[in-house]
């Protein structure tokens, strides 16, 4: 009974969360605009957008059929073995989990490409109503795919009955996530860095002119990348926060009670994230950097409130309330400190600024070292919340421990609505950014857009440290969840499961340890491989187009470059390079499964954790420290534009591309898609495996 | 009594070690040196490495006479409550493990600053001579080092009569290796890239170019960085895995027959390297790589027979010699996969070549790529190789499974002798490489020197295979060592100790997990920063005499540059810059134990392992990767020498040297020091932790 009126109260929230995004949606298409030659240019970034996407859903409807019809005959058990209704209903969790986010893909690409227009025509009026376009557009997205992953986890537990299926689900949204960031993400670097090379750096164009032939894919990519890859991956995060805490409720003592906690806990963020997007303002002439931070922090606020009040009245447990509060503080204060290595008035932009003086070498160096370094705090952060959240629910008896880890999880993610709505913010202004340059809409246009565009880069820092803090809590309870579902099946099967947990001073253990430790390198460096390649065609095809299309490189009246070729070898390159990376995270797991075992699997899990958190951190911060260094040349230290300092930098933002837009932000999906393959597969392991 | 036998057999080839060393520094001294602008610049060399030697060693005085003191206060345990006997104990230990260190570098730096003044002048007679001065003076430092590590464990075994002490004589070794390897590896970076810099790249003279104001600092810092650092380097490595191997044996059924059979085995070692490098020879005309390579081989089977002789005879437990077989075949196996990403005949090399037209963004981003795969062949070859160690020696009883660790890393540190010959081949070869380009010698002799450098570079990348697995195995073992010390001390203090070992889903394992994977990426990361400031001050320092020395330029004449201000920048800046990188791994693992335990230093321990064999595996194999790209441009691919890809090429190197040469090696000892000290310290962590 108590378990329904949670239900049916996140159902509600959940509606309430689409009825905002639909209110946003009308707000920010009732904007005005009236520019034909902004008009033209968007109609062809939303074409573009459209066209990936359709792509890109094609060749994974081919790939999550094979993986559909894989799960129906061989997970949670072989259909000859165990019961088929289980394997019915983990197909369809996984369909439906890939469906989930396919969709909240497509309803943040919709509105990206409405938003980035009225944006920039706003800016002509001011900062606030462009500002306002642009925030209530992110916002549609964070509370499009909030709403959908809390409803699709409600609906797929109250339809299924079985907590197990909610891995199925979030396999589905991690799997997808996995291959829309992937594929967004290379998309999106191959044409910005292709456009920046030949554009800024060869011919001195400005940034987003429309004599460069890679302009409209490098604002497609803000969308498909930035928008739609990021969308699914911060839902896929989410949704994995939730089952593995809804798992882990499962096998508790009380545990409808738990399981309410967890859904009322989720109902409630998104509650704070929906009245956050309300009280988002900002004055003519404030800084849109603190009006998307104070939004963070007063959600952060309500978020602690609102659940204290539900603790209270609901009787849920104060220690796991306190675990969850843990979680929430311990992402602000990463946050913070992912922000102090990226920040243009703090010392490692202005280090790495100086290195650039010596040239290109001493700008990696320097800003390599700087990542490598900023990877500390965040590991100490998660490290600390997850032996707090631990030891704080320790008390409350068996299983609780584990269960506090992943209600910190849930409590760091429980403002998810309000990253993403942050995060999409970002790449809509970029966008809105350069249609203000390709509509000559004037200097103070620009000037405005360019504000906003540097206040999404900056708030990006607190909210990558949230999810990647966040990914790294989940995992940690994923492991948890692993455990559980290898006893399960373990007990069904009449065998020994894993007692314990994982020691590292077991070979099978240490095997699985390093093997899984390698794998988010591997997987980082061929999504950037593909980015190199596929860059190398391009600049090559921009090349060709001034090359041999007269009268472009003058800026002749009339003539325009072919932007669709571009937007071609974007899109075949990165539907071409998003499988294999994706499938060597997924194979190896399996491989090391049935080689060494579940005890080679929970070393291989712990090692990809590990090894995976320390990249996305080294990848994010150094690529947003290059970025950020570069912005600080340009605007007139240590010889401003033109420089051999500027050059430098160039190069760094170049290779910090595909490090924090590409690999960094992909390899939290990658660990949480080893997690959930590993727990599906979990039987399997047991029976099948090697030694 | 068996004992004592092994011992003395011990002793006297560690003796037949030093005669060897002897008799080759004496042949290489007899051979004939006449020219005397070279026997000058080689003075100026000798004399370079000398004021740093007796610089740094001050420094280490000061830093050891501390360390020894509290040794002798807090370990193994309080003076207060433990014995003194045993601190003293443990205190001299650690400082004859320092000094043998010490000896040992100074040895090598002796020899090599002949060595080199003897190949130059023999490249004039052709290359067999050439190549037989640079390598039989590698040999002499490899003799010198493996015969002091032998012989100071044995020494510290027979008269303490305790392996726990040894653990005091490797922390010495490390500790020393530690600043050794990063205080070399500073300023032999700094030296190279600046000279590189300002001379090849700005003002385009040659290599080794007399005018070049950098040019003596940096030969000078081959042999400070990479013939002393490298050599307490692998001392170090030695003699830890001795130790560790030695104080697992000390506490299996039969220990003294076990004991006896890891000094035995380590003996057959040294000798077969002995025996290697008699055969060593080439033919005029004859390819180094190759002679380099035969080495490696014949001595690998040498021991391998000579070893299953000794099982035999002495009647140890075959198990036991398969496992450290496993251990020397898996070095091989993992030294040619590394050679792959690094030959310039493979894929890898022109594959970066290629991404070099694109410009240095694409060298940086392709070359780091291929780096991080690079780390899967090796991190599942040591987790396959301690897997297999371990199932092998299983069936012998308790204990022996982890024994089977460390004989897997002493069989495959059994070739260390041969290892340290070829790497201290290297750097003399490109130090006679200079003195042939400053003495003008002839492009006859160029070609040859030309020819045995790159030859060190390729033979470079296999030996690194086998240091970083023998590594990665020895620090596996010491986490076995950990435990072993941990639970005697809580068996004499009355209280639980570990039990089974370190489970990763305990919270406090986990918080130690993951700091202890972010500190090789701030050791690392502290390092490059040191060369990066280092090298901007230097290359102040080339402009500034470029500028003020009036003929300079020119190359009139009579005018010199002031040579000793560059080796004065590199060797104060190295001095001021090795010690807080080395602190802080050694702070970092005192305070995660005296917060979280010995759990908390498990997983401490492991973390550091994998993410550090991750981090040496990319930083070393990426350097190579680049290195040899360049060279593969310079030879007149993708447009040859000033073209635009030898522009990116040259960034890609200059990244890629304080990769390969600073922080890539160090991280190894990092890992070693961390092992040690927790083993160290795992009473004071027992009794004083606040968790």
């Amino acid at each position: 009974m108590s378990l329904t009126f949670y239900q049916v109260a996140a159902i509600i929230v959940s509606v309430l969360a689409f009825a905002t995004a639909f209110w946003l949606y009308k707000w920010v298409a009732r904007q005005p605009s009236s520019n034909e030659r902004i008009a033209e240019v968007g109609k062809l970034i939303k074409n573009g957008a459209n066209t990936f996407l359709k792509k890109e859903y094609r060749t994974l409807v081919r790939f999550c059929s094979v993986a559909a019809i894989l799960i129906l005959v061989f997970l949670p058990s072989p259909i000859w073995k165990g019961e088929i209704i289980n394997n019915i209903t983990m197909a369809v969790a996984y369909i439906a989990g890939t469906i989930f986010s396919a969709i909240a893909g497509k309803i943040g690409i919709s509105i990206a490409t409405i938003a980035n227009i009225k944006a920039a025509e706003a800016a002509t009026k001011g900062i606030k109503p462009s500002f306002m376009s642009g925030y209530r557009g992110g916002a549609v997205m964070g509370m499009a795919v909030v709403g959908s992953s809390l409803l699709g986890v409600t609906l797929v537990l109250m339809l299924s009955g079985n907590t197990s299926a909610l891995l199925g689900f979030s396999f589905g949204a991690s799997s997808l996530a996995l291959f829309a960031k992937a594929g967004g993400g290379i998309f999106t670097k191959t044409a910005d860095i292709s456009a920046d090379l030949v554009g800024k750096v060869e011919l001195g164009i400005p940034e987003d002119d429309p004599r460069n032939p890679a302009v409209i894919a490098d604002n497609v990519g803000d969308n498909v990348g930035d928008v739609a890859g990021m969308g699914a991956d911060l839902f896929d995060s989410n949704v994995a926060s939730m089952a593995a805490a809804l798992v882990m409720a499962a096998s508790l003592s009380d545990s409808e009670k738990h399981i309410g906690m967890v859904i009322c806990y989720a109902a409630i963020g998104l509650l704070a994230s929906i009245i956050g997007v309300f009280t988002a303002n900002m004055k003519e002439g404030g800084s849109p950097t603190r009006a998307l931070n104070t939004n963070t922090y007063v959600t952060t606020a309500i978020y602690g409130i609102l659940t204290a009040i539900a603790t209270y009245v609901f009787d849920f447990e104060w220690r796991i309330w306190a675990a969850s509060a843990i979680g929430l503080l311990v992402g602000v204060v990463i946050g913070i400190t992912t922000d102090y290595f990226t920040d243009d008035t703090r010392k490692p932009v202005h280090m790495v600024a100086k290195a650039c003086e010596s040239g290109p070498a001493f700008t990696i160096l320097s800003g390599i070292s700087y990542g490598l370094i900023s990877a500390l705090p965040a590991m100490i952060g998660i490290g600390v919340s997850a032996l707090a959240a631990y030891k704080v629910c320790e008390p409350l008896g068996e299983g609780f421990a584990m269960f506090g880890i992943s209600m910190a999880a849930v409590g760091m993610l429980s403002i998810v609505g309000m990253i993403i709505s942050n995060d999409a913010y970002g790449p809509i202004v970029d966008n809105a950014r350069g249609l203000v340059e390709m509509g000559n809409l004037g200097d103070k246009a620009l000037e405005i857009t360019d504000s906003l565009d540097s206040a999404g880069n900056t708030v990006k820092a607190v909210t990558k440290g949230f999810s990647i803090g966040a990914a790294g809590l989940t995992v940690i309870a994923l492991l948890g969840a692993f455990i559980t579902e290898v006893n399960d099946a373990a007990a069904g099967l009449g065998i020994a499961g894993i007692e314990g947990g994982f020691d590292v001073t077991n070979p099978t253990v240490f095997f699985g340890l390093l093997v899984g430790a390698a794998i988010p390198a591997v997987f980082s460096a061929m999504l950037m491989l593909g980015v190199d390649r596929n860059a190398q065609r391009m600049v090559g095809e921009i090349h060709r187009q001034f090359d041999e299309i007269e009268g472009l490189k003058e800026g002749k009246e009339g003539v325009v470059p072919e932007y669709d070729k571009c937007i071609e070898i974007a899109t075949t390159g990165a539907i071409k390079e998003l499988i294999p990376a994706g499938l060597v995270a997924i194979l190896s797991t399996l491989a090391v499964g049935f080689i060494g075992g579940v005890n080679a699997v929970g070393g291989f899990i712990t090692g990809n954790i590990v090894s995976g958190l320390i990249f996305a951190l080294l990848m994010s911060n150094a690529g947003g420290l290059w970025d950020n260094t570069k912005k600080y040349i340009e605007a007139g230290n240590h010889g401003g534009k033109n420089s051999n300092a500027h050059k430098a930098g160039v190069v760094g933002d170049t290779v910090g591309d595909p490090f924090k837009d590409t690999a960094g932000p992909s390899i939290n999906t990658q660990i949480t898609v080893v997690s959930l393959v590993a727990s599906l597969a979990a039987t399997l392991f047991l029976t099948l495996s090697i030694f």
